[in-house]
């Protein structure tokens, strides 16, 4: 099959086949007002009121494309949705991208539409970028960062910190759509069945709740699934928690493909799922406000955090407890 | 030999060995003042009298770490300097690192004790980094993708819309000892006779200039090297430029190495030099002052900007003229 032209050396380095891939490729998507790649630095208008915060996040995943979305969206939903997870809203992002030699031309481009399309959505400009040629063999067909510059309102409390017993735990849908997804697609096994990554922007579940009163700390589950995100909040805070199996959102997809391949859905990566901590006043209204939501259709209270548990227990659907433990060699399918 | 402990698939879960590395290695070194590991995203205070500017920049090199520097240093002087010649101070920097299966943990730490000089010597603080895996095979040991935000005086005029046919173009110091040193190193030529990576901060070079009237354009010479730079002023200004070969500080063992090697000195990339355009009334003062500076005994007026010059010119020793074209396919040894 003739992949068209491919990325070679030679597009790295410096001269007119790097100039031109950056104008036609990526600047051609981002828009000129965005991006100008004349410049060495690009100017950013951050609001003098509000707090500026920043974060950044690297993507590796095999394949760089899949059902649900593909390495240029999980790298600007990703680092937007870190923004968004501590109160802030997205303003500025920059890229760079290391780019392996033989990479078709085509799969760059439909992935740097995917950026630009992932961009809009969030709302936020692309301000800066810079791309890398790796030799043959030296990279996995593309690897992104995604830097994000966001705007936080000052006097924003959320944090581990504010974090009490009796707090309830709350998730905004279904975990582990997104690795058994990439599992799914990379092994080309026929067991899908129609499923897709859950990645997304996750601005919509995070802003109403960034400056409501009870709301003590949101994150998104990513690499280590929901299990990693109770042991932050159990690290942080000292206090147990106890989460209710029953409660927890799984695909009836994802809980056969983890039956049949031995794996456990609490440590599997989302990549558009956020964990909520708030106070159990306002828990039935943020599971309601969750629901009301496209993608948020299965939002669930799923749990509490708890003085007396030691650890992270999960209460399983026949009574009993079993103690989550921190993810230490990996059981998981590698997917990124 | 035994290199001792070994980067694993499982330091990149998002579990226990993830986070111990991220505490052990980079927070260690980079001091808790600076990165909470636990932080999604950090808040940055920036100055609301000054203009806040962001740039990024990726880095691979093979070897890692070679006389005058390691991608550490690169990493955090490559994208400080790019604030530096825009005018800006560096305030924040951010560190996205993809770390190749098998990489000794101590090469790893080495190089993390580089990047926390080098961003003391800076005086920047890294208040967010993100780390992956890659399989072994993957990568190049380690690549490292830097994000900076610095500040700068409003109303900085720096640009290339700014200069004018006349002005005189000025460099740092000797180019090409970067290329050449990592050239060697990486095929165990034995050629270098103590030649030395230029790899520096170049903020004591540019921060002075900032704002100094008759300043029209600054810009690091790296990728592609010094005729690259003036290709970038030929295609923003649309006059040409004349470059007096006997002008331009270049080290004998470079020119050396490029003699037995054909390569042409003046596009092997530098990581510690700066080609600035000045009005020619400030040329004088702007290479006296250079030269006061460590690294800048060798600062040197090179050429000008000329309305009638059609491209890049080189003058050579001979009184000849050569056109320098814009790099195309690669004639250079790949040091990146």
């Amino acid at each position: 099959m003739n992949k068209g032209p491919l990325i070679t050396l030679a597009h790295g380095n410096g001269g007119r086949f790097m100039r031109e891939l950056i104008e036609d490729v990526f600047a051609r998507h981002f828009g000129t007002q965005q991006l100008d790649p004349g410049l060495d630095a690009a100017p950013i208008a951050l609001d003098p009121e509000m707090v500026a915060v920043v974060s950044t996040d690297g993507f590796i995943v095999e394949p760089l494309q899949f059902p649900g979305g593909d390495i240029g969206a999980l790298a600007v939903h990703g680092t937007c949705n870190d923004l968004a997870v501590s109160g802030a809203v997205p303003r500025f992002l920059t890229l760079g991208a290391m780019i392996e030699e033989g990479l078709p031309l085509a799969t760059l481009e439909t992935i740097v539409a995917s950026i630009a399309a992932a961009a809009r959505e969030n709302d936020v400009a692309i301000v800066a970028g810079d791309t890398k040629v790796v030799p043959r063999g030296h990279g996995g067909g593309l690897y992104l960062t995604t830097t994000g510059v966001g705007e936080r309102m000052p006097g924003c409390s959320l944090g581990l910190g504010t974090i009490r017993a009796g707090d309830e735990v709350l998730v905004s849908g279904p975990i582990g759509d997104h690795a058994v997804t990439v599992l799914l697609e990379r092994e080309e096994f026929d067991l899908s069945g129609g499923l897709a990554s859950d990645c997304a922007s996750l601005l919509p579940f995070c802003q109403p709740l960034a400056n409501m009163a009870g709301v003590r700390f949101m994150r998104d589950a990513t690499r280590g699934g929901l299990a990693t995100v109770a042991h932050e909040i159990l690290r942080g805070t000292g206090l147990g928690i106890e989460l209710r199996e029953s409660d927890i959102p799984v695909r009836d997809e994802v809980q056969g493909v983890c039956e049949i391949l031995g794996y456990d859905p609490w440590y599997l990566a989302c990549e558009g799922r956020v964990v909520a901590v708030v106070d159990p006043a306002i828990a039935a209204e943020v599971e309601a406000l969750w629901r009301t939501l496209p993608g948020g259709e299965q939002a669930a209270r799923i749990g509490s955090v708890n003085g007396s548990a030691h650890g992270v227990v999960l209460r399983t659907e026949l009574g009993g407890e079993r103690m989550l433990e921190e993810l230490e060699d990996d059981p998981l399918p590698r997917i990124c």
